[in-house]
């Protein structure tokens, strides 16, 4: 059973879909990757901010999961970060409605004395800066760091997130955030400028058409599960990385055979995730639902030619 | 081995991509079929008509792939029908610059007596009352009927091509298609809708994001390899078709385990077409070849999660 430290915003969405609309719901990356990592053997700890608007059941879920919030700092008299966005029709779309940092503009954050030695760190989608900011707590360099990222980095703190990058095993971004970051229109030629950067493993992420990992001249694709509706995506790219770096932190073994498997466990969880608004289908799911998935995965992907 | 009768349109192209562009050279649905399905044990025939403009070289390349072309009407006076198209940036669009139907125009196929008891009959995109001809000329219902079409026969023809859809056992079309088919954006549900209309089994290609086969609750996933660079995408559909067809001809086993095969298969083939203009990378293609990247494909997806 491996630490895995998780730093990333634990935050309020509102969303519109097609099929409804949420008024302040429990949201932001660290709470996906969170409620993700908790479904494995896993001693999880979240590094963030909220203010004290923000409701005690929402934390108790979290620390039910026995996920360690004792790093995530309750600001007296302080916002918590709240992000409103409304997804068009095909749902690969979406429009940012309201974004308000409140407290995460002053966000300093201070890893806990004892996740400082965490064999996995998971920096969820943030100000570049944070990131940094905890990698350099770390008493020793963990055996895999994960970043999350996007392409708003890209645009505004690009030399920040270059230094991030630099200091990552593993980066997770989404298709058309590595051509921006690479210039590079192939996804294969994408993926070995970003190698180029830092990372040795890069996951692209496509969401309804699945995910790419590569490292060195290695590819592995997990699909994402056909589904027969998408109800809401927000979060399936948090429960994606969260569910990679929490079967990574069980099981401790950073092979890329192994990595596969982490990449399939992302994309099954992140199949649950985008069925219900928000973090509902997350907050109550069983051994039992996730193995019968797992066992879709196999039987959409896998198959039996023999080869000399 | 099993006999493959295939109908579709021997053609000319002429491709304009951002990497260059072609004058009139080898192309056509059933040629590219044909040249896919000739890597496998088959004994296969095309039905198709050209004219007197097109060049024996082109038949003589057929031919020494072992293609019986005894049902290749050779029009005197009458020009071969001619495509000509552009491809934008991102290879996913296209533009039709110039359709000359020529002799497809009053096409009449004519079955050879010795593959009316074909093994598969496979159906090229092509006008669907020649698709019914061929059906109707068969002495016996062929072990698989696949049927191949796009949205221009559901803009043009929806009545015959509904009475083709309902007489085949296997459907291959597009993502866009299958929405447009079947009124319904999730492909789970598309296929559905589909499978009602006829076909057994239903093939969704998705370009670059791979293909999906449907057979009652069962979906199967097939991921196009990734590609530093995907040159010409004219004929891939074709190419995997083609694939799948010579795959399950070859083998006679119509059981979904196989067919998952005869997907990764198609996708195999699909994957040398893209590498170059037209018919170019097909007409020479060995078994090694083709074998290394069955090898990469199995790479690509098959991971070992255990499930009780």
């Amino acid at each position: 059973m491996g630490k895995l430290l998780i730093v990333g915003t634990v935050a309020f969405d509102a969303i519109e879909t097609p099929f409804g609309k949420t008024d302040k719901i429990l949201g932001g990356a660290a709470t996906f990757i969170g409620l993700a990592a908790a479904n494995f053997e896993v001693d999880a700890a979240i590094v963030s901010v909220v203010g004290d608007d923000f409701p005690d059941h929402h934390l108790e879920l979290l620390k039910s999961k026995n996920i360690d919030l004792s790093a995530v700092e309750i600001v007296k008299g302080g916002k918590t970060f709240f992000w409103k966005g409304k997804y068009m029709n095909d749902l690969n779309v979406r429009e940012t409605l309201d974004t308000q940092l409140n407290v995460l503009a002053d966000f300093n954050p201070v890893v806990p004395a004892s996740y400082k030695n965490s064999e996995i760190l998971m920096l969820g989608n943030l100000h570049p800066s944070v990131q940094l900011s905890v990698i350099d707590q770390m008493e020793q360099k963990p055996a895999l760091t994960i970043l999350d990222t996007m392409n708003f980095w890209m645009d505004n703190t690009p030399d920040e997130l270059a230094e991030v990058i630099s200091k990552v095993d593993v980066i997770t971004i989404n298709d058309e955030e590595a051509r921006q970051l690479s210039g590079e229109y192939s996804l294969v030629n994408a993926a070995e400028k970003i190698h180029q950067m830092g990372p040795a493993y890069v996951v692209i992420k496509k969401g309804e058409h699945g995910a790419l990992l590569f490292h060195k001249e290695n590819i592995f694709f997990a699909p994402a599960l056909p589904l027969r509706e998408i109800f809401d995506p927000t979060g399936a790219g948090d429960t994606f990385a969260g569910g990679f770096a929490g079967f990574l932190a069980a099981t401790q073994d950073y092979s890329f055979e192994n990595m596969k498997n982490a990449v399939i466990h992302g994309s099954n969880l992140a199949s649950f995730s985008v069925e219900r608004f928000g973090t509902e289908r997350m907050e109550a799911l069983d051994k039992g639902e996730i193995n019968k998935r797992l066992q879709q995965f196999k039987n959409l992907t896998q198959f039996d030619i023999k080869l000399a």
